[in-house]
């Protein structure tokens, strides 16, 4: 058998998700059927993060394994992707060790969140941003980002529903950039809880709405304050940008 | 009467263009119907570019003149934007001279074209550039966008169905910016003639290609080459970025 590691773009629009559901269009469900029809045989496709419904990826990584050997790299991208919408995109197909798994494997996972801060929304980026009408503290923002970074039980910044028991997450960067009035939030993690990312920007919301301060995320953090109310910010402005191996 | 001028993106994909037709979704079209419902009258909407049908618009002009005198600016642009559907927004509402004419008062217009260079397509950019997946030699492609920059017949650079007699257009600027592998065209011109924008970066794609060199755009441009066969270039990688007045 040999391991195929795929790395995939798409735009999680008109998704539910990655993961496979029954009569409902997902990513996993699509390249899995395009895959069976190419190599003819049932496969396993297993996705590095389960993007939620209509979170997009540039980077997302799956493997699966095939007893197809014919296999080549060129002229199988360009079937996979001639089958696939255009909305899901094949950037890189490599053959990997048996013992590459897209999941388990993966040692850290990098992702963006766009909010558009302009008094209008904007045609062109409606997909793909959080629109906030309103002014936002961004000094104050910036600031509470810093105090993510670290090892700590994130569970307050996740929902009921996150399959791992441990609750310990490494934030190893948090970086905020501006492109005219749009705000790139990247955030990377060994590890990231259910809609995490999400329940961060939700909560710097908060602090650039000047409702909490940035002193509070620390004992949020260290379990010391009561659990927060904060908004989940909405998935289309959530992109998964890498994951690291 | 007052004179109102209006500044405006769009997403022109899901529209037949700006230039209002019947029984076909047009932006002029929607952003007429919607002023009518408000303002309660007939009025005539003048755009300062007819972008054809797929093209976008990141700052498309326009003015309308009305007898209604209790329109504020904020108010009026909130109940525009929740009247229009998300793929059209008006971004600036203003109070201008009789005078002004949205078409006709325009010192010169700025285009910007996207050609996404790489490989593979892109799900995210699949909507806003044109994916060309060879290589090109873009070292030629600038050479050969410097020769357009001044006054000329373009004629060899449009199509038949120019309605303005005189075909004389001063380019005021070319400039060509690369984010990663997208590639940004910006042309500025005083006047733009049916088609000119994408049967120039047709032209330049033809450079790219090594099927011709850049020093044959300046003969055509001069009427001592023969009409050019090249292909023009598709209107979903095309924004009207600016309007100068």
């Amino acid at each position: 058998m040999r391991n195929i590691r795929l790395t995939i773009e798409y735009d999680g629009t008109d998704y539910f998700g990655w993961q496979i559901q029954k009569r409902k269009p997902t990513v996993q469900g699509e390249i899995k059927k395009v895959l069976e029809r190419i190599l003819e045989e049932k496969i396993t496709l297993i996705g590095a993060a389960r993007t939620d419904s209509g979170v997009h990826a540039l980077g997302q990584v799956a493997n699966f394994k095939t007893k197809n050997k014919k296999l080549t790299t060129d002229s199988f991208i360009k079937a996979l992707n001639s089958l696939l919408l255009s909305d899901i995109v094949i950037k890189e197909v490599k053959k990997v060790a048996d013992s590459f798994h897209a999941r388990y494997s993966a040692k850290s996972k990098i992702y963006r969140y766009h909010i558009l801060n302009q008094p209008f929304p904007s045609a062109l980026e409606r997909r793909f941003s959080w629109h906030i009408p309103g002014l936002l503290h961004w000094k104050k923002i910036r600031k509470a980002s810093k105090y993510f970074v670290g090892k700590y039980d994130f569970s307050p910044f996740s929902v009921t529903g996150s399959s791992r028991k441990n609750k310990q997450c490494t934030v190893r960067d948090f970086k905020i950039r501006k492109v005219k009035n749009l705000y790139i939030l990247q955030i990377e993690a060994d590890y990231f809880l259910y809609k995490m990312v999400r329940r961060i920007v939700g909560t710097l919301l908060e602090v650039g709405r000047g409702k909490i301060e940035p002193e509070y995320i620390s004992p949020l953090l260290h379990k010391k304050a009561s659990t927060l109310r904060a908004q989940t910010a909405p998935p289309h402005g959530l992109f998964l940008v890498k994951v690291k191996y």
